[in-house]
């Protein structure tokens, strides 16, 4: 039976205390409340970045630090949202000229405690907007009145903002350009194993040989069915036409996101942007950017994700601007 | 019963077409033989570095092809040598005005093919030296005829010679520079879970609940002895001390990589660090650079390893210098 090694909430103060160790430069961590802010913020940025959520998604946010993406970011406990308090004292620290705007993954939990921060920066007289990510395909059901899940896209709304606020970006703009990137990100997820329940021990759900959850959520929310595993080309065609299917219809050229979900491996995973780039080249679907790792894991899942966003021809530049952060990986061309 | 999404051996092909297709401008994937080398390299490099091994410990060595690192890597199929063809015809295509230097981590297919590949160079005119990584602790008896293991240490060897050889570094002193790295590093790892058995799926070994594999090697080698787990502390405290013996006694300061042997989360890792610097800053010893991550895996084993080098004062410079690589992280400061 597997267990983490650090089962205990504890872990998420200590796991914290090793990244601000780890990247000095790059972050600094604040305790009572926790939150993790950037060491350095760009002359020209006038409005806070913001993110957060539960843990166990990491690096997702607060990796995502940095120069070129978040001024702060928020954690929760292992799949917990992050107390108000927390995101209001990150945001008053992280706030620029032009206030702060918070990236939020939609989860129920998560849009209260932004929104009861935001009341109180509001009070304080700073500006908050906010911006949904909402990219789960897998809960896009009129039955469901919370709506999609966020999951992977966020990384990629995050990046987009980030470059755009270097840019100098007002608050309203960077929310529309922000509720603009969301709503053109679309992602869906299979899992062959559930994660290790941190508390317990064990895979937190059990999946029958030979099945796949095809639309797993990242805190093991089971899908509307579990399936057959039909192969390899087959599920990543598949996965491949489901998130197409849901962007604009006029989709020339996307960003590719192939997201692990903890236990699979970068050798997989870069199979899987292989097949991807088949099936779009076949739809004739440009590829304009594209990352491929674990950055938005639920815990160590065995399974992956595919986030494709429509991309308008402004992002692209912002896309390949340069970071700073823990976890982002290189994107500038060769010097 | 867990499995890979790929289980075939087309999957290292598959997953290296997409790793080229994902870094266009950093690296170059060849077939028949199959290997990746970089793009560009320094005007000032006189000396091809290559590397290899099996497959199934990705980002190693692939992702580490490019811009102050190797310029050539070679993978094997799944846990298994590469052939001594592609580490030929990768040499030949890597070498520099001086040579070849191989960085191969001990493991008998490696070196067996590693050493035929070197003499066909020489044979053709081509200078080759070799720089043999040995870390792996556990491994280290006097019974054992062939060693001890090459491991995580790898990833700092290729990392501080890349930026050796980007200074112009002649061959003999590059490949004396990676003997002495090599002998200053050492590391243990430890697992909770095996990793996935990549054909018939499932663990490749059991473990009883609520032991640890204290020694375990990166293609799921058993260690001497299972384990109770007698806690988080305790393990990262004897894991340190024991590499911490295991270094010259001397040693002021060190480079710490905590790697994550394939499922185990940031969250963990960085929990790992801090844990880490708390016992080396008891002992009196510094930290001089840092790696936390998942860089050298065993499939998706659930576990992480410890691995320290005796940083030489010159090696500091080596170490914080940029790279452009699919998977190295941003080491640079900020600007």
């Amino acid at each position: 039976m597997n267990r983490l090694f650090l089962p205990e909430h504890a872990a998420v103060e200590q796991s914290l205390r090793g990244l601000a160790l780890a990247h000095p430069h790059l972050i600094r961590l604040h305790q009572q409340p926790l939150y993790i802010t950037a060491r350095h913020r760009h002359a020209a940025r006038r409005v806070g970045l913001v993110s957060g959520g539960g843990s166990g998604h990491e690096p997702l946010h607060c990796g995502f630090v940095g120069q070129g993406m978040l001024d702060a970011a928020v954690p929760g406990r292992v799949f917990a949202s992050p107390h108000n308090r927390q995101v209001y004292e990150a945001s008053r620290a992280a706030a620029g000229p032009d206030g702060v705007l918070h990236i939020v993954k939609n989860y129920t939990g998560d849009r209260i405690n932004f929104r009861i921060a935001a009341e109180r920066l509001r009070a304080d007289g700073i500006a908050v907007r906010r911006v949904l990510v909402d990219d789960d395909i897998a809960t896009d059901s009129a039955e469901t009145a919370t709506g999609r899940r966020g999951t992977a896209a966020t990384v990629t709304v995050e990046k987009l903002l980030g470059a755009a606020a270097d840019q100098g970006t007002r608050l309203d703009d960077l929310a529309a350009l922000g509720t603009h990137i969301a709503s053109a990100s679309r992602s869906i997820a299979v899992a062959a194993r559930a994660q290790t329940a941190p508390f317990r021990g064990g895979e937190a759900f059990q999946l029958t040989d030979g099945t796949l959850e095809y639309g797993v959520g990242i805190h093991g929310e089971r899908a509307a069915s579990t399936e057959a595993d039909t192969g390899f080309e087959p599920l990543v065609d598949r996965m491949t036409q489901q998130v197409l299917a849901a962007l604009p219809p006029d989709t020339a050229r996307v960003l590719v996101l192939v997201g692990g979900l903890g236990a699979t491996t970068l050798l997989e995973l870069y199979a899987v942007y292989t097949q991807v780039c088949a099936r779009l080249a076949e739809d004739g679907v440009d590829v304009a950017g594209r990352l491929v790792g674990t950055f938005a894991p639920a815990l160590d899942m065995s399974g992956f994700s595919l986030s494709l966003t429509a991309m308008h021809d402004t992002w692209i530049d912002l896309w390949n601007s340069p970071t700073r952060t823990p976890a982002f990986p290189v994107t500038e061309f060769p010097r």
